[in-house]
This record gives structure tokens, C-alpha cells and sequence, in this order.
């Protein structure tokens, strides 16, 4: 029953989150796809985007008013009015085949492309129109409330880098110009299986002896938080065949597949050894409370992680260990080291020697409050904030001392 | 031309975000739907959920083992085992007709609801089985290793409280307690429609004088990340009739309708003569740098926000003083106050006195660096991070001080 379990040792948990990351390098590489720009809020750069017009597009008035040739203009003040013949009305978006030429203007709106001639917009604020002619009422030095053609970006330089992610403001950018579609990272496909004789669905009669499935829902919403698509593909019972043909269809579907409960060492153990027939495992066990019982295996160039079936420790391996490849495949630049607050603990934890623990915590502005109900206690997910690690050499950490809490929440 | 125009004294940009703020509570009330929890994963809760069973919902076994009654095993030890009959074997998720009385046990695994009789269970790694009997080496106590129906959730508690933002940790218990669906808070509908001769979508043909338009998927996209359903319903020409007609058309589709473009005092102002014609005007006129020329208005109980056609100041009024509002009819508990930094300005800030001023800033660790291009400036869109206020009555801010920005990172 224990073939092949033995010859594995149990990771530490740093040496568990490289081998993980590790396995995700060699197994996927970020792929792209083109989406319109108009949906692409959240989603980040797959390559680095050039400009590829002028902006502005053309030599652009900035103020409503009259377009000159500047040098009709110096000397104008109230008291004497320079006084030029009105030729045209240009409104933003309409085009003339006059030429300001001198003692010419053309009335001018804000946005429009400046006439051939001119080279000065004079405020309606410093204007005085009277029927055919206007005074200008100031002088007005050359590209006075003109966007010269290309001011704002050159066609062909680097517009946003690869990695950028995209907020409304950077879609404005790709949309000035003139981009319909933009190449993205894809969204990496993540299905979940719930394993487990005892577990049913929201749809389906709870018996005595059952209880409702949590983790393939669950992990599906979190691999959503990480940016990947996520999945729950169903529940199977703890039965060798059926889970083995369960994760062969799964693998046609989906890039990285999550297979929850049946992983501990005790009676229903089955996905370690559906892992040693279809492919190899290379994490059996990880040194931390909770979800010692973690596998990790490649089947046909895929990766599976069966998680611990209890919710807790499901959400909190897949969070630690499995989350940081995610979002690094998806694209995101997301620092989960740095995602922290720091606080003052207010309860004594113990933790045992000799294993990484992550205690889950709540927190109340700089006060930290560890949840301390038994690793099954469902509830504990809707109160914790994120967790503080305890090492595996320290057996207690006292109240009163500053501790770093990392946080649970990614995106949102 | 400038008919009622007068009459409407422009507002300081406090109190503009107090007016929108107070037209959105009086026009519009949250509203919810019911969708899957499966799908829930960054929404709102719009009311509290009680828990509907008890969880676990039966006393549960927490570990692979022997379900016992525990006095059956006062004073076993390695030494003085104490020997059971082995009547039964529960896997989790079967029940079985039998009872453990006293001499008996019934082999357990973790998550197996506990067999009537027996009070406890103990850990395999202390049992040694033979046969038809089990040697117990360790003495338990009642409740040893088992999770009392209830223990975790109580029937009829408060779960999680209205205004929650579905984590999938929070998304979890609610799976644990067997909803399928959950109320949320349902997304408002804000559409867009973009005004003006000179703009086209990416689909045309950019003629000479025409610009890409921008704002209508930017604010889209904005609306976005403020929890709305954002629509760009297209773009219609500087025209007092085409505006109406598609002002009239698009209140049957959305809740919120925002007109960027044609909201100045220049030639091609008629968003402001067509909301006077249909409703009501409350704004016309903030006093901020940029977006002066903001319009609010209400018609047929629905508000519609006139915004400046520059798509940076579209971008800072939007997140100024719509953003807020938007967010919270949600049910978004986002306090956009609170998401500042602080830092150093790099570089000195003129600013016109008499009017608030939002200038765009990029962040580089602790250090401020003010972006001065002209407000027309589209790159500056993708790369500043927020914004810092500089008051009215402020002229001059100087390199060196310490200033709080404004980021204009929400959701994501």
C-alpha cells in the first residue's frame, strides 16, 4: 500500500514552494492572446506595445478661439486691437482648404487640426468679433495653444512594457491609438477534483455521514484570484479507477489540475497511487501544519497537486505553495512576499518543533488575534485576514510580539 | 446660447462631490440578485447570511483510527494494551447499523461519522490490529480526536454580515453550508456615450482632423473596476438632436449615463442644452484643474454626468467624484480617502489660485514626480499612479515637501 511512498522524503516547506516553481517553469510557458482592448481591464501585457501613429495626429488648437499667424498678433493689446479678416470656422473634426495667410484667421474650436498658415491659437477669451473681422486683443508667440503633431507620443517608440497590467488609464493610451485587439497573457486553466466517499454537492441530498464539497469550488475561486481560469470539475469517490480515469479526461481539459482530499496516508489514500502509475511524483508530504498530506505530480507534461481534503488546509497550501506559480504563469507581477502587514500577537501560539506552521490570524488595526480552532473548523476561513509563520525550530511565540501577518487577499 | 448657464454658479469641488453623492442616494437605491456561489468570487454581500445546519453536521471523526468508548481505554500503554473487538470498518462518508459497546471499537477514518457508542477515537499510530481485535496502547478521553456535531458552525448564527466582499475563503463556508446561490449586491449599468465631430472608433478610417476615441471604453473600463457593468454605447456628433435621441435611447438600457465631450462653453456645447431641455441640471461647472467643464444632471430620475471630452480629465473627474458613488450603490466598502501614499515632491507645483487642482504624479518609492505635461497629454494617462491636491488657495507647493497622493489603483 505504501509503494514507492517511502523512497520520498517529506520537503521542507522553502524547498517545497522552489520545487513547485521549478516544476511550473518546465512544464508551462506563459502563452498569449489577442483580446479587444475594449475588455482588457485587469489583463496584463504579453509584449511590449509601440506607438504606431503620431499623437496628436496633426498640429491640434488647445483652446477655442482664433487660429493665426502669430506675428499678426505682437503688439495687440485692448487698447489697440490688431484686426484680422475672418476666413473660415473650423470646428474639432472638420477641415478647411483655406490658408491663414497674413491679416487672415480662421475661427477656431478646441481639438481642431490647425489650418495650413497658422501658427497661434488667440483665446475667444482675447477676441472681439465684429461680422467678417476680428481685433485680437493680445499677442500671441508661435505655438501658443497648439499640440504640435506628435507632442504628446512619437509613432514608434516603446508605448508600455511587457508586464504592464491594464488599467483604465493605460486602455486610454492603446485606444488614442487607434488599437482594436492587444496580446495578453493567457489566463493558464486550472480544473478541480474533489476526491472523497463522504462528499456531495450544494444540488444533492446531504445523508447521514456526508457533508457538502467545499474545495473544488473554493480553489476554483481562488485559482480565479490568482488569474488563472478555474474550474471545479466534479467530485469522485476515493476509488483508484475512477479517480484515475477522472484525471486522464481532466488532463485533455485543463493545464494544471488540482485534486483535493484522498491524500493522506490513511485508508483512502489513492491519489499518490494513480500519481505512480500515470506519471512521477515529486512531492509527497511537506514539513507544515497544516496540510502535511500535499502531493505533487506531473502527468503527460501536466501538473497535478492533490491538496489536503479539509478546507482549511486546502485553501492555505494552495495559497502558499501553488499561488505564486499561478500568478507568475498568469502574467501578474504580484510580490506575495511583500503583500504583509505587521501587529502585535495577543494570544500565546504554541507550534510544534520540527514543522513550519502557518497560524491563521485575524487582525484589529495593529493587533493580531490567532484563530485557534482545530485545523477543520470550516468557520475559520470567513474570519482570517492571513496567516503568521511560525518556524519550525520555534516551539512558542509569546503575546506581545511584533509579528509579520501575510495577508489572504490578492486582487481584490 | 448660453441660456440658464448663468444662472448656475460653479461649484466648488467639495461640495460638487457631496451634490453627486446625494443625487446618486436619492435617485438610486442598491439593488441584489441572486447568483452561484460557485461564481462569487469578488462580490458583495447584500444581506446577512445565517448558517442553515449544523456543522460539522454530525460528530466527526478526526483522524484515521478506532472509534472507542474512552473508559474502554482508561489505562492502556504500550506495556498493558488493552484489547478490543473489531466489529466494524466505517470509511468516511458510510454509516453503519452496529454500536460500539463496551469491549468493542469500530475501525474509523477521518471524517467518518462517529458510530453510535463510541465517544472517541484513537489514533491508528497507537492501535495495533490483529485479526479480529485491536490492541488500544494509549488511554483517550472522551471527545479525543472528535468534532462534536456543531462545534464549528451552530444552526441559525450569523454567518458572514451584509457588505461582505466574497473572498474564496468566505466563498468556502458558504459551499460548507450547502448554498447554491447567494444575494449579492447587483451591479449598477453605466453606460457611455462619447460626443464630438473629430472622434471615431478604432473600426474607421482616421481622416485627416479625427481622433481615436478614447473615453468611451476608458470610462467603461473604469466603471469596471468600480463594480458596475460598464457599456460604451457609441459616439455621436456635436448635434443638439442626434445627442437627444441617443440620450433618450440609452436611459432604457442603463442606470447611470456619462457623456464625455460637447460639455464646455465653447461652439460645440450641447450636452448642457439637452439636459436642460429633458431634466434637470445640478452641476454645471466644478472648480478643479483639470475638468472644469463637468456637467451633472438628473432626467427621468436617472443622473447623467456630462464629462470634459480630454480624456485625462475625463479619467480624474470620473475618479474624483464619480468613483465614490459608483462603488458604493455596489456595495464596494472602498474607501478611496484611504488609498493614498506619501512621499517626496521631486518637483515644484505651480498651481492657479482659486481653483482646486489634481495633478497627475508618478511614484517612485518615497519620491513624487509631478507629470506637467498639458492636460491634452494622453501618455500621462499610462504613467501616473494617482494624483495629489493642491488646494485652492495654494499657488506654489515646493520640492521637498511631504504630500499625500491619491492612488488611482482600486480593485486591482
Amino acid at each position: 500500500m505504501y509503494v514507492g511512498t517511502e523512497f520520498l522524503k517529506i520537503k521542507e516547506s522553502e524547498d517545497a514552494i522552489d520545487i513547485i516553481q521549478n516544476l511550473f517553469d518546465k512544464y508551462y510557458s506563459p502563452e498569449s492572446e489577442e483580446i479587444p482592448v475594449a475588455d482588457a481591464y485587469g489583463r496584463v501585457l504579453f509584449c511590449d506595445v509601440l506607438s504606431q501613429m503620431d499623437f496628436p495626429p496633426f498640429d491640434k488648437a488647445l483652446k477655442d478661439g482664433f487660429a493665426v499667424k502669430a506675428e499678426d498678433t505682437f503688439g495687440a493689446n485692448d487698447e489697440i486691437p490688431n484686426s484680422l479678416e475672418v476666413i473660415d470656422f473650423l470646428e474639432a473634426g472638420s477641415t478647411t482648404e483655406k490658408i491663414v495667410e497674413n491679416g487672415k484667421t480662421i475661427e477656431i474650436s478646441t481639438g481642431a487640426a490647425m489650418p495650413q498658415g497658422a501658427d497661434a491659437v488667440v483665446m475667444v477669451e482675447y477676441c472681439d468679433k465684429k461680422g467678417d473681422s476680428v481685433d485680437i486683443l493680445k499677442s500671441a508667440t508661435p505655438t501658443l495653444d497648439v499640440a504640435k503633431k506628435g507632442s504628446d507620443i512619437e509613432k514608434g517608440k516603446l508605448l508600455m512594457e511587457k508586464g504592464s497590467l491594464l488599467t483604465p488609464g493605460k486602455i486610454g493610451v492603446l485606444l488614442s491609438q487607434g488599437f482594436e485587439t492587444v496580446k495578453v497573457f493567457k489566463k493558464p486553466s486550472l480544473g478541480v477534483i474533489s476526491t472523497g466517499n463522504e462528499i456531495v454537492t450544494q444540488d444533492m441530498e446531504l445523508t447521514y455521514g456526508k457533508i457538502f464539497d467545499v474545495n473544488g469550488n473554493m480553489i476554483k475561486n481562488d485559482a480565479i484570484s490568482c488569474g488563472a481560469n478555474g474550474e471545479f470539475l466534479g467530485i469522485v469517490k476515493d476509488d483508484y479507477n475512477q479517480l484515475k480515469t477522472k484525471i486522464q479526461e481532466s488532463l485533455n481539459k485543463v493545464d494544471i489540475l488540482i485534486c483535493s482530499g484522498g491524500t493522506s496516508a490513511g485508508l483512502g489514500d489513492v491519489v499518490k497511487h494513480v500519481l505512480d502509475e500515470l506519471g512521477q511524483v515529486y512531492i509527497h508530504g511537506i514539513s507544515v501544519q497544516p496540510g502535511k498530506p500535499t502531493i505533487v505530480g506531473v502527468v503527460d507534461g501536466k501538473i497535478i497537486i492533490g491538496l489536503p481534503g479539509n478546507p482549511v488546509s486546502a485553501l492555505m497550501i494552495f495559497n502558499v505553495f501553488v499561488a505564486p506559480a499561478i500568478t507568475k504563469l498568469s502574467g501578474i507581477n504580484y510580490d506575495f512576499a511583500k503583500n504583509t502587514t505587521k501587529g502585535i500577537l495577543q494570544k500565546r501560539i504554541h507550534s510544534p518543533v520540527g514543522r513550519m506552521q502557518y497560524q491563521l490570524v485575524k487582525i484589529d488595526g495593529d493587533k493580531i488575534y490567532p484563530i485557534f480552532k482545530d485545523s477543520g473548523a470550516i468557520f475559520s476561513l470567513s474570519t482570517a485576514d492571513g496567516y503568521v509563520k511560525v518556524l519550525k525550530s520555534v516551539e512558542l511565540i509569546d503575546k506581545g510580539e511584533e509579528l509579520e501577518v501575510f495577508l489572504f487577499n490578492k486582487l481584490i
